[in-house]
C-alpha cells in the first residue's frame, strides 16, 4: 500500500513535505519516479497523463487536490472501482469568496478600469444595492459566494440542480428554474463544476437570457464558456464587461483576443489556490480510512460527476 | 433670505433639480448669476473663490456638499460668524466603506495588477487573516470602513484624535497612540479630515514607524501625503504600494511621476460622491432651520477644523 503523487509540471516538494509532516511513514512515491504500480492504491493528483491508470490494477482511490474533479473524470481510462475524492477545504472555500467578491466590487467600483486607463477619467459607479447577483452552483463554493455577496449588502440568487434554501439568497433551481433566474441577474458568476451537463453553458442562448448590459465573471472551468459567443454578446453590448479566471487553454495563448479586449478583465487562474498545508490533513486522512476499511470524506458522486 | 450654489468647474443643474424638488419655493441663485450678496443668508459650496464671501455680509450658513470642509475653512475670509456645516450621508458612508473594502481586495488579490499586466504571471495572494488594517480617522467614514472589514473578517485597529471604543476594532488615540498603531499595520488607510495638524502627516518619519512591506491607502485628502516621502518610501521598499484616490492638484497632472510608478494605484477622486437627490433634503432641512431658528445638524467645530 503506498501512495502516488501525480502533478505533472508543478514542483511537488511542498506537497511532499507537508504529506511527511501529517505522516512520516506513508509510503510516497512521486511520478514519475521509479515504482511497482501494483503498490499504489492511493494517487494524489493533478492532471494526470490521461490513460496512465490502466497500470495500476491495485489503485482503490484517485484524490483530487482541488474542489473540482473534471481533470480526473475527463480521462476515460480510469479504473471503474477506484472512488474519486476532492478537497473541501474551509480556507480555499474563504479565499475564493474574497476573489469573488474583490471581483464583483472592482466591476462596480471601476478599481482596475480607472488604474489601467492612465488618464483622470472619473466613470460613474454603481451602488452595492443596484445590483442583482446571479450564483449558478450552490454547492460548498457557490453558498459561500452567496453568503458573503449578501453579507454585504448584495442582492443575490442562486441557481442549482436540485432546490436549496440559503438565508438571504434567492434560490432557483433545474432547467426549469434557469430562465427566471437570469431574467433579473447583472451580474453572473459560475460556480459550477464541469460536467458534461455544465459543459459550453455559457453561451449565446444563456447570455441572451440576461437583461442587456449584464455582467459575466467566470471562475469555474474554462470550458464552460463558449468564447466567441462571449466576444459577440460583447460586441453586440448584451453583455458589458467579462472577468475570467479560467480559460479552455491555460496560461491563456498570447494571441488571444482576451488579452486586448477592452471589456474582458483577465486573471491567471488563481481565485482560490489548494495550500498543502491546510489539505495535507485530510488527504492522509482518507489514507488512513482506506486502510482500516472505513468509509472515505469527500467522495465524489460518479453518476453526477461532481 | 436666499440660498446661494457655488459650485465652480461642475454642472449645477442636477442640484439646482433636487433642491427644487425638496423645497419649490426656496429662492434660488446659482453662482455667478446676477444676485444680491446682502439677500444670501445660506451657501452651498464646494470649492468657492476664496474671498468671495466678503460681500456677504448677512451670511449665517456655509454648508459644504461633501463630509469635507476644508475646501471651506482654507478660506481666512470666511464671515467670523458664519456656521459651517457638512454632509453625513447613509449612501456616501456606504459608498467610501464599499470603496475602501474594494482598493483592500484589488491589493491582497492583484486584481488590477494581474489585468494591467497583460501576461499570464500568477502572483501568490494574501490571505484575509495574514492583514493588519490599520484606519487613521474613527469618524463617520473611518468607523464605518472599520466595521466593513472587520465583517469581512480582517483584523482592523483604529486610530482617531479621542479615545473610542468600537466592536471588534483594536483602537488607539492621540499622539502617545500612534507608534502602537503603527507597529503592526500591514495596510494603512487614512480617513482623516485635513486640517493644520494633519496636513503632511502622511510622512517619511510615520511610514518608518510601519512594518517593512506595508501598504498605503489614501482615500481622504491629497495634502495629507507627503509625495516625495511616499515616492522615497516605495524605492527603498519600505512601503510595497499605495492606493491614491486623492492628490494635491486634481486632476493629477499628466506628468505627475504616479501616474506611471508600477507601485502606485490611481483613481480619480472617486471613493465617494455625494448623490444630489440624496442630500438635498438635509441642506433644505438645515435651511428651513435656520429661517425657524432652530439648532442646525452637521454643524463643524471650527476650533477642530471638523
Ligand atoms: N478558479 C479557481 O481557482 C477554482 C478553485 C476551486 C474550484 N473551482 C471550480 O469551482 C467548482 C465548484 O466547486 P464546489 O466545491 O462549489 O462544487 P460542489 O460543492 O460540488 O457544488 C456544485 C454546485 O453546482 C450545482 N450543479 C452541478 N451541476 C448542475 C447542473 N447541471 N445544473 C444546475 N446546477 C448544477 C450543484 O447543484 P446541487 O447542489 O443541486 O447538486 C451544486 O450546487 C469546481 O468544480 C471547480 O471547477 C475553481
Ligand atoms: N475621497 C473621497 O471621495 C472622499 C469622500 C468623502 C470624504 N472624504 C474625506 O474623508 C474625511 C473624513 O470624513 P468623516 O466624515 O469620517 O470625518 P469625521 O466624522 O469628522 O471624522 C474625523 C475623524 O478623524 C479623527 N481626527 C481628526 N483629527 C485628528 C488628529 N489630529 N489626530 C487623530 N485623529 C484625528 C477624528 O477623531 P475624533 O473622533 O477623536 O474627533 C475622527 O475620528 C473628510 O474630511 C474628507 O476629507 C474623502
Amino acid at each position: 500500500m503506498s501512495v502516488l503523487l501525480i502533478f505533472p509540471g508543478r514542483d511537488p516538494k511542498v506537497w511532499v513535505n507537508a504529506i511527511k509532516k501529517e505522516q512520516p511513514n506513508v509510503k510516497l512515491y512521486v511520478y514519475p519516479e521509479e515504482h511497482n504500480p501494483q503498490e499504489i492504491t492511493y494517487a494524489v493528483t493533478w492532471k494526470h497523463p490521461k490513460g496512465m491508470f490502466n497500470k495500476y490494477s491495485n489503485l482503490e482511490v484517485i484524490a483530487s487536490i482541488g474542489a473540482g474533479v473534471d481533470h480526473i473524470i475527463c480521462d476515460p481510462e480510469i479504473p471503474k472501482n477506484a472512488l474519486i475524492t476532492r478537497i473541501i477545504d474551509e480556507q480555499l472555500t474563504k479565499d475564493m469568496s474574497t476573489f469573488v467578491l474583490a471581483l464583483v466590487l472592482d466591476k462596480i467600483r471601476n478599481i482596475s478600469l480607472h488604474h489601467s486607463e492612465k488618464i483622470w477619467d472619473p466613470q460613474a459607479y454603481h451602488t452595492v444595492d443596484e445590483e442583482n447577483i446571479g450564483i449558478m452552483g450552490l454547492g460548498v463554493l457557490g453558498k459561500s459566494a452567496a453568503l458573503t455577496l449578501s453579507k454585504n449588502g448584495f442582492k443575490v440568487s442562486g441557481w442549482s440542480k436540485t432546490q436549496k434554501q440559503i438565508d438571504g439568497v434567492s434560490t432557483y433551481h433545474g432547467e426549469r428554474g434557469l430562465n427566471d433566474f437570469l431574467k433579473n441577474t447583472s451580474i453572473l458568476i459560475c460556480l459550477l463544476p464541469l460536467t458534461s451537463v455544465t459543459e459550453n453553458i455559457l453561451n449565446k442562448e444563456l447570455f441572451e437570457k440576461l437583461p442587456k448590459g449584464a455582467y459575466l465573471i467566470n471562475i469555474a472551468r474554462g470550458e464552460h464558456l463558449v468564447e466567441h459567443d462571449l466576444l459577440e454578446m460583447l460586441d453586440t453590448g448584451q453583455l458589458s464587461g467579462a472577468s475570467l479566471d479560467v480559460f479552455r487553454t491555460e496560461p491563456l495563448p498570447e494571441e488571444h483576443p482576451f488579452w486586448k479586449h477592452p471589456k474582458v478583465h483577465i486573471s491567471p487562474h488563481i481565485a482560490s489556490v489548494t495550500d498543502p498545508k491546510k489539505v495535507a490533513h485530510q488527504l492522509m486522512e482518507n489514507y488512513m480510512r482506506l486502510r482500516n476499511n472505513e468509509p472515505l470524506r469527500n467522495v465524489v458522486d460518479l453518476k453526477n460527476e461532481y
